[in-house]
């Protein structure tokens, strides 16, 4: 699966994934408790900001796990870039999803059609904007379905609730499937970004 | 009219344009309906989900005449890109579209010298980031005229109307002509994305 | 400070760059004040538009500065681009953060935390997508500075004043700085734009 290549995440490459993941995810989720979109309804572990904490868990090592699978996919493929553009890159695709993540936030109130048609735009314009190979589609796929199974699992559990004025199936929002997508490319994305050059480089004569 | 280039819109292409058209319209129109955005005031046609059958027929033509117009303007011009290039371009710029029309649905009750601001500036945002050529200001004015046009002529014989708590003038909507440009722009590009290779390959000896 | 590379702004560079940051402002300031995101509590001087006769002669005077401090850190590493190409960048650029602005106008009412990290994090994007160099970080946060503080300053002798309905910090809206951010970025890269291609060409021979 593409160790022939020579390219991976280090130790501290998966580390940085789940620092950014566990860290935007605490953002986006304090949006989503302060707007009143999302809220406990139990709380066995401590509360990290307004978060759970099995939370930053969740998100931080669902980032690192679609970073190490999308280096896995295609990483080889990566065209090399300077440090300085590739923190741009990261910054950009970072804020992109935070800043949809934050929007979701403020959709109460506000006809859920259209809330529901503008996120999922949205989350299609920054998939294909940051998207360059088959694996985002896998990761977005598999973010999506985890990370909504997950929402749907521990929404039946009464472990947290959604609004009941946002539109919503199985108990989640229907634009989570949306802002999954997103998350699951730029995932795989700062991934890509991170994977450490090759270990040995190949003989030059 | 750069009948020279070899390059055109295929049947097959064009009628792409049109689906690409209709179902964009449908979405962005069962926005603006459920949102109260606009009304129909009469129903002579059947519905398609929550618009007139008239409405997706003329997003779907218009989609096609721009793509049409904007691959005989400078067609030629267009850099060759893989099909996976193609299609991620294709979907950010509808994408864009639709969620700036999903936008316009959300914008009842804000205040509106604001609303109308944001929209221009993301139309221009859109134009700005998807135009290659003078061809696509060509597009953008056609569609603002026609399309605004249109609207002004079926809102002044009563067949739908606009909310009275949105910005307007002569009974549309006043970020409708932003709206118009950024889909101007996109439908052109779209056509050239669809433009057909050349039918004869130039002779190889 | 670089003037070896024999460009720079011209008069004619500097007064476009005053232009369009005062236009932008007044543009920005009238979707504030129309909003009632601001409010002038002092009026010693006549109003253009929905502003005070200070306000667009700040933020042009700022523009040109930026841009004129843009060129001197690293102009010459600009690439070259022809004039179609500069003016599309330059609209993109120039509807980013007036869309923006205006969008700040629109979160009155809004959870003030997601509408505060959604201000950031577009900020964020519209920086990652348009820096190009060191120079920018210190145009983003001259912007800031100065102009954050000189909004404070402003606000605390009650010249004018921000909603009490919005997150404020020191006086003025939290998301402030970001709106700033942004635009010192984009007034920079629009000195880049517009400097002056070499006065004397180097010797051929």
């Amino acid at each position: 699966m593409g160790s022939g290549t020579g390219r991976g995440l280090s130790a501290a490459g998966l580390a940085s994934l789940f620092a950014i993941g566990a860290v935007g995810g605490l953002i986006g989720d304090m949006c989503h408790v302060e707007s009143g979109t999302t809220v406990y309804l139990e709380d066995p572990l401590p509360y990290v900001w307004k978060s759970q904490l099995w939370f930053p868990f969740m998100v931080g090592a669902g980032t690192a796990a679609l970073g190490w699978i999308r280096v896995r996919i295609d990483g080889g493929e990566e065209r090399r870039a300077g440090d300085a553009d590739r923190l741009r890159r990261a910054a950009l695709m970072i804020a992109a999803v935070v800043g949809l993540y934050a929007l979701t936030a403020l959709m109460r109130g506000e006809p859920q059609p259209a809330a529901i048609v503008l996120v999922y735009a949205l989350a299609l314009v920054i998939a294909a904007a940051f998207a360059t190979g088959p694996g985002d589609l896998v990761c977005a796929c598999l973010a999506a379905l985890f990370g909504v199974g997950t929402e749907i699992v521990l929404a039946a559990a009464d472990t947290f609730a959604y609004a009941s004025d946002i539109g919503r199936f199985a108990g989640v929002a229907t634009w989570l499937p949306g802002l999954y997508l997103a998350y699951g490319v730029v995932a795989g994305q700062l991934g890509l970004l991170l994977a450490a050059e090759p270990r040995e480089a190949p003989p030059s004569g």
